[in-house]
């Protein structure tokens, strides 16, 4: 079987991999498609982001839906042709986390395509996966394989959502606009946010926020000053989802959120110099989020039902023999939101 | 009437002060003891702090009781001879944060001895005060005039408490260990907190830490790995309190904190370089906590009835024509918690 | 002027009213649409609910809308003709839970049409009213009066949804289908609820809650079984809005929601008997909600930017002389969700 | 072995009990103490409560304490002579409950002593008891076995405790003073309530309450007007443990909790009369609490560092043998508080 494999920066080879029969209670999935992610772009460019590097060679990809192959002894609500998203958390279910439902922070966890844990969980851009029967999820008729690939990255955004308290009647500002801030666009508008602020330093992706309900949107490298007016009292938005990693953006969304505001942290942005003062004089509330749990079903669910729409996000498509074309292109902002893997 | 002012960093003088009587709901109040705060200090020591800066003399101090001289028309539920503790925070009732019940966020605040607003509202280091009827609030017979003076920092304590949401049988962290720092070690004990650390770069207020009910403290300037025990799996702590204000304490706080852990932010730290990616991965709740509302009454009621007693942390009392020795001394850590002046 | 005064059960009457200038600080309001709501009609079948009783002659009303006629001194934002919703709730501002934050319990409230205080506030089914410039609320072009009308029940809805926590992804039961049945699909369907199930005994309401974006509505009285399928487990629902007042319709929910459920009770139902036992095993949180606050500029905001439509409830509108029908009709349910008065 | 077993109601007996020996991940351990709770009680009066009633004969007890007697394979953290105090709880871990972190509420839950499920979960009230080894919690040394088997009921205040939110500086109710209620004052004294007032029908629980830290106790039956103060305004209490099951005690209580507050409950009621009106104008918060989770090691903890004393509550220890004695005993509430069986 052949999968993408990252071996250090910049050396991504499309090589044979292991394809083991389904064992109890696993299902092996034929995979059809495999969104890029930032995380798997840090790979590609870096080896890996902070102190999570590459040690071995690691097949990439977490955000990947397919078709049932074959199904392991004991596994009941699965069978061959069956359309499933792959789940590529595998939380342990006994640690105090686990336990306590946090089971994103679980202390044991298997997350497909990362290089936290050693030996590395390997990934999922590969013409098959075996897994736990519980993380394959069927899909509805509705549903393409390419948007169940979303399931992921979406998951993340409803995830960070619930980390924000209602958003109902809100004023809500998005700072960066890659695929998970435009996720957030459309999370947010879902959730009934009362409007919508997003900023970004290119243009492109700010259409791209516009088209998915976005009440406005600012190029904060072209036009500084067009945020002033969200400047007044000590500021007014609600919630702030920050999504672009970037210290900058931190910095100014400090002074346009009021007194009190959530903060959700989703992009990681490594060491940031920020005004504590700002945090303490104006009570702000930064949270972190981080993947998501129960959430890769709800996405599956809210896609399903047609009530989000996540297809004007995808907006190349290639086949993984042209992974190093693909990654190319996810990487520049101008042309691309998000680019998926055909298998 | 003699007070305490501030001219200029290091230009402490006491002289004459307008004294007027007290009109319609307002009443005058014989000031008899009038705590030193730390914002006092960064005021004399640096003329303030951030972008906070005094542009006109100023009348320091905001932690302040005394006996009522003289009562304005229409006060009802005061008389002279009562004793009171003086409220220094007074918001306006009908701004949007103050309908909201977020009143210390008061977009029209006037908070004694604070240069945050131009011209000043003076201070109450002064022989009396004239102020709002409803800023005077009467005492427990319990209580000496030196202990009401503690109400205000120990009502930003039962604030900062209030942000943590519940302290019953959580593992506490409390960095630094200056006068907030040791209120709030009082008060996690009070909350029902199950264990109390607390962390500083000196040995003498750990003492008095030790003494309210901390359950270990550590001098991490002198015995950097002795806090290593509670870096167990993502970190054991619930909930930190860091009262500092120092970079170093909340980075190494972020290794020690539990996933999903809430840090009150106390201290005023300015600009600070932080693992941002700690915040995310972690999913900590950063948290801002600024002065009080109604925790001024409870502070009250709390010491008059026994409940907490801040007794330990006044470490000098100084007459006020002493003022200059009474901030020197307050500054010096090895020998100082909290010195009162009195009048 | 002409009002809508009840003396009486059933003693409706069209009577002349005192139509004083607005002073300092006051508009007056020509009022163009007034909804009847379902405690204007207590008032007229009963002369009251529990232990609010009408004392004295009561102008009715409390949904109105219409036209600035004149401004008192001082008022800077209105101007004659400015079309406004008229907001019926007047906290004090200063009692306890004024200073809380909960407007919506002021000790002292002063809500137009209620006999709740005596003398009563009279409402506003008149042809002009004068209220305190801060009740009058400008409203988009875009909005119609009828609209406009609805911004009271809206808030109440809005209210109810706050009191619930997120919605996005529940899924969420609503019992009961008058207006503010109606008007709880509508906002949770805004909100982002996953699935709005919807219960009454009559038909034609639960044909407007299916309009208005409910997944699935249940006539319990003529097929009882039907709602079984939510029974799977412990419950299925995650949010409960109790819109009937109705006792079976709370016993009967309590068996579809899950453990840890909302149950949010806007219906004023008197004494009810319920299983208590159920509340404790499966941890239910039942929570009252009451009127609103800052809500009813945001149900204006949000019909003003076309997020929520009500037009679809409002199924009937009489001229105000013909008051006595307009009151019999919106008593039938199977004819009438809303109706409104003109003026 | 020797087990108390109920038969039927009033049929309590003395008799041999399989003692099978531990497996892999097992530990069988000698009981020394037991604590009768009003669920056995119930069981003993009446054969069960509600729907749930005694279908085979069952070993009632599920508050125990004990040594240590056999460890199957692969138990490393416990070994003969090891003092513990047994969990009753036993949840499956992996349905959506256990999942969410709500394992209480565990669709498969198998709990000690209770006729929830069918066939029964035998009790523990028996020489021996072989349970999962994460059941057997190790104690302190400070802590006897009497008092170790009093953190199930302790574990149980805890968890409603949790359900309160922050009780620092709260004013609490707490109504009905059985064990229950009386550990509910212990509970909210250490976690920081400002004024615990206690109600009961009994004088002499009210006189155990008042040495573990209430405020004011009222007997209602004797002098029902001495509750009268607490009604000013709209009520004054923040918080309200209802520990009685009495339809009479929470309807007071409505009247004398402040809008908006929190009322627990603890008592297994069965059908209540209740007035909706007032948890609606008041916005009351209702929530049920069962049984708990992780508070039980809490429990321990807090015990076993001396900051809960829970010894004067325990009233009497009998002999297994006198099990119908000690039964009868515990019903008598001018008698006793928790009664405990030795064995």
């Amino acid at each position: 079987m052949r999968a993408v494999v990252i071996h250090a920066p910049k050396d991504l080879r499309i090589e044979d991999f292991p394809d083991p029969a389904p064992g109890a209670g696993e299902v092996r999935v034929g995979i059809e498609a495999g969104g890029i992610c930032g995380s798997d772009l840090h790979y590609y460019h870096h080896g890996g982001f902070g102190t999570v590097r590459i040690q071995q060679p690691m097949a990439l990809g977490h955000e990947i839906a397919g078709v049932v192959a074959a199904v392991g002894e004991g596994v009941r609500h699965l069978s061959p042709g069956m359309r499933v998203a792959v789940n590529p958390s595998q939380p342990c279910g006994v640690c105090v986390h686990c336990r306590e439902g946090m089971r994103n922070q679980c202390l044991d966890m298997r997350f497909m395509g990362s290089a936290m844990r050693n030996p590395h969980v390997q990934g999922g851009f590969r013409k098959h996966v075996t897994v736990a029967a519980a993380q394959a999820v069927p899909i509805a008729d509705r549903l393409s394989l390419a948007e169940a690939a979303m399931a992921e990255p979406l998951a993340v955004c409803l995830h960070a959502a619930n980390q924000a308290g209602q958003l109902m009647g809100k004023r809500v500002l998005v700072t960066g606009c890659g695929p998970i801030g435009a996720l957030m666009v459309l999370v947010a508008r879902y959730a009934g946010a009362a409007e919508i602020v997003v900023t970004d330093v290119a243009d492109a992706p700010l259409a791209v926020a516009r088209s998915l309900g976005a009440s406005q949107v600012f190029n904060v490298a072209a036009r500084p000053a067009a945020i002033d007016p969200w400047r007044a009292g000590k500021g007014v938005f609600d919630v702030l989802f920050e999504a672009s990693g970037n210290q900058a953006a931190l910095r100014l969304a400090f002074d346009l959120v009021r007194p009190g505001a959530v903060i959700v942290q989703l992009g990681l942005g490594g060491e940031m110099t920020l005004p504590v003062n700002s945090i303490v004089t104006k009570e702000l509330k930064l949270r972190g989020t981080f993947r998501f749990d129960g959430e890769f079903e709800l996405a599956l669910r809210l896609m399903g039902e047609g009530r989000l729409d996540v297809k004007p996000l995808i907006t190349a498509s290639l086949p993984f023999e042209r992974a190093v074309e693909a990654f190319e292109l996810a990487s520049d902002r101008s042309k691309s939101m998000k680019v998926q893997l055909t298998f």
